[in-house]
């Protein structure tokens, strides 16, 4: 039952963008996860070369659709060409990338233990250990990656890697672009002789509930807010049977500068700092919502310079917009917080535009203050003015869990104090980065964007990097079964060559 | 606040053992809690060698105790001095083999990136992922494996190989053996110069409920009930911060007989059948709990027999024998269910014995009665009487996850339908058996245990074999950190030697 429709609407202007698209109806969602349930043994039987082939196949026709697809994404999200030529870049990039780890195989994480008569406490059988796809997966679109993080991007790239196929649930923000990526992809995948059902994509909320308790929906990828993916999360927990839910949902991104640092280049930091939180409108998950000065930093000017020259696009949709304004006052109305650019609503009409808000608050203020310790989305962020390198220490220790954790610092002469904050980072956060921006996340094998709640709901995973696959994926042992009967992966002689662990040893 | 307390009986005769062990209070769970949690970074920092060597410190503990050992458990649980000697063996074993494994260091899964200038869409810095500690563990001691998955079994060993420290939660059943291998285990990583709070037991139910919900907890490791399993695996999706919690539930570990190996050795399957699924008096989670067989197989004398010379121990409580004996009444009870063998309760008030019920029903009537998907813990299996190749694949299609799945058939002539099999257990099962008995689980690299709810709340995850230990990790990646101030085995050197792989390529 679902009456309503998705329609984009200009963040520059506010006007609505193409025609409604209607919500996906119980009926249809149940059709649409009957076929994904119907394409998981034959998708998952395909051989290794031709999953790779799926990938590139995806990667190559929304690449040879740039033009087109980056027109609608900026009517519909206002990130600008620049900005989504580079997202649809690594968008094909992350396909590729994952095409290669299908291939190599050692996704598979093969183990093989031969029989061994003098075991203890009894003789060993032949043991050989795989991974395999866990099933249909829903993938809930990102407002703020209209590409990377949606219809065509990491989540669906890496549950296919695993051989799952995948049920996209739309952003409302940006939906033309969605069904527009989605033709893309499945005719992308139907050249490349997919079976029907690997990819479907269905629009509304209620059709987003549905997905996460639907029986034949094995996990889930979220990329969005607290609040929203904190909701689905109960919902899969509380499904008859749970299921695995991966949610990004809220990071403030700590970003400490020691005293050292300050002394040998406070103003290159300052800049650095004010163009990483304003990246992308200050909507990115990566934004370092808080920044730790020396107290009598003497920073303000150079920051407050380094905004007042900074172009800032408008928010995405009207309801960010309001919630980031919202947020914005909250912030500057907390106690012992004060303003260091005076945050200007831009209140015109001319859609969805906001001004930037950095506040500044002491350390013990802080911890006075839970509510500080709250991500605000948008272009906001906290200077928070520390004392000794103890109240540092102790103050970081009391943020929640964070994608990523920066530090600025002097290595001659502060060692001490940058093994202590890096090892207090690396328990909080999933990266840790030095003399740099959280903002810009490589694309790599060894990448992990993820980290404690509330950063994420599965703090042994990540959404980005080839171990991405690892969520879709579980494992099975065969004992004892007869070479010709094994999957590929495991017969005796290794026919597609993926590297395997033998008796505990990994085999050259 | 808790008033209770445990202690155990003996299932031979029903009598009191040892003398009752108060329930944990919530303020000294608080203190235990407190306790783990400042011991983690110190057990975290330990040298590999060293970690491994608590682990060998425990093993040998164990083994040296093991008169005291295996006599106190034979009298809390009466499952025998032979499988409980067997069992202390498996636990030793178990606690070395992770020790091997933390010093071959290939569990930190390691991941180097170097730089990439030429790297779309962007420039690629310096990215070094391996996987750290999670921090304090809670583990859930078993009923039915009072050794080798309780205070020194898998759960804790594959924890402190991670380099986490353990709470457990005794088993209400076992608490004398539970305190008596608490005290061992505390005593040994003492020697061994753990921290402080590397390792503690708490008692009473409460305290398990406390546990699962206390902020310091970071894991939850859990075997036993469904029921049980549920309501803490609920609790822990509901804390302000959900945390992971592997539980292994249920599982009714079908086993099928083709035609085929009928004709060739069935009355062989009938004694193998019988001997798998009476073992320890029907306690083990692999129990083979459903035996599909072809209408007409003539086995019911040979099947009689077998469990006519049987010799079946005692149930291992007063509570699993109420339950077994209801769930027995239940299954005969069941609109086309037959008894094989009669169902005798024994009734002389000596312990906690009953006899073995082993039922029959045709493949249409068990699609009919979905109740008879439940698995029955104790000395219950049913046999399932199918017509058609056909019908017996789509009935297999209907089973709920299993831990694991075993085949008897002839390869020479009945390939097509072995694949058929074969590819449908993978996807219910965590472990596909052929020509053998689910019952021993092998420990070491390649095993893997566990499966698809309810088999398990974790399909990713296992909890026997090296790679359990991933259950308690998660992965930081550092960026362009420089070398002195990456953890030893990120550093260029590579001083651990531990495996890596390098820009997409395994190292060797």
């Amino acid at each position: 039952m679902s009456t309503g429709v998705d329609q984009g609407r200009s963040p520059y202007t506010g006007e609505w963008v193409g025609s409604p698209i209607p919500h996906t109806t119980t009926a249809e969602l149940d059709r649409v996860a009957a076929t994904a349930a119907a394409a998981a043994p034959a998708l998952a039987a395909l051989p290794l070369a031709d999953r790779a082939h799926l990938l590139r196949s995806v990667a190559g026709a929304l690449a040879a659709n740039r033009d087109a697809i980056v027109e609608l994404a900026d009517a519909e999200t206002g990130l600008g060409t620049t900005r989504l030529s580079g997202e649809l870049v690594r968008t094909r990039v992350q396909l590729e990338m994952f095409a290669d780890a299908v291939t190599d195989g050692s996704f598979l994480d093969v183990v093989i233990d031969p029989p061994d008569p003098d075991a203890l406490p009894a003789p060993r059988p032949d043991l050989r250990r795989m991974l395999i796809p866990l099933g249909p997966v829903a993938v809930f679109a990102a407002s703020n990656f209209p590409l990377a993080f949606s219809v065509g991007g990491g989540d669906t790239a890496s549950a296919l890697a695993a051989g799952c196929p995948v049920v996209v649930k739309a952003h409302p923000s940006h939906p033309g672009l969605s069904a527009l990526c989605a033709r893309i992809v499945s005719a992308a995948l139907a050249e490349a002789a997919a079976p029907e059902g690997t990819f479907a994509i269905v629009f509304g909320e209620h059709a987003g509930r549905d997905l996460v308790t639907h029986p034949a929906i094995t996990a889930v990828g979220f990329t969005g807010s607290l609040a929203g993916g904190r909701a689905l999360f109960d919902l899969a927990a509380t499904r008859p049977d749970p299921i695995p839910f991966y949610g990004e949902l809220g990071s403030l991104n700590p970003t400490v500068v020691t005293p050292g640092a300050l002394a040998g280049h406070g103003e290159q930091i300052a800049t650095g700092f004010v163009g990483s939180f304003l990246l992308g409108t200050g909507q990115f998950c990566t934004k370092p919502g808080m920044l730790f000065l020396p107290a009598e930093h003497g920073l303000a000017p150079a920051l407050t310079a380094a905004i007042d020259q900074a172009a800032l696009g408008p928010l995405l949709n009207e309801r960010i917009r309001d919630r980031y304004e919202r947020s914005a006052a909250e912030l500057t109305g907390t106690a012992g917080v004060r303003e260091v650019v005076a945050h200007r609503p831009v209140a015109d009409g001319a859609g969805y535009r906001s001004g930037p808000t950095l506040a500044a608050v002491s350390a013990a203020d802080l911890r006075a203050n839970p509510q500080l310790l709250e991500e605000r989305f948008g272009p906001a962020a906290l200077v928070v003015e520390y004392g000794s390198a103890d109240e540092l220490v102790d103050t970081i220790a009391l943020l929640p869990g964070s994608l990523t954790a920066t530090l600025h610092a002097d290595p001659e002469s502060e060692g001490a104090l940058i093994r202590r904050l890096i090892g207090r980072f690396a328990t909080g956060a999933g990266r840790v980065i030095w003399d740099g921006w959280p903002t810009g996340v490589a694309v790599t094998w060894a990448m992990h964007h993820g980290g404690p709640w509330p950063a994420t709901t599965a703090p042994l995973h990540t959404s980005v990097g080839v171990t991405a696959i690892r969520r879709f994926l579980r494992p099975v042992v065969y004992q004892n079964v007869p070479d010709a009967f094994l999957p590929a992966p495991l017969q005796a002689a290794n026919p597609l060559g993926v590297p395997r662990r033998v008796n505990g040893a990994t085999a050259p």
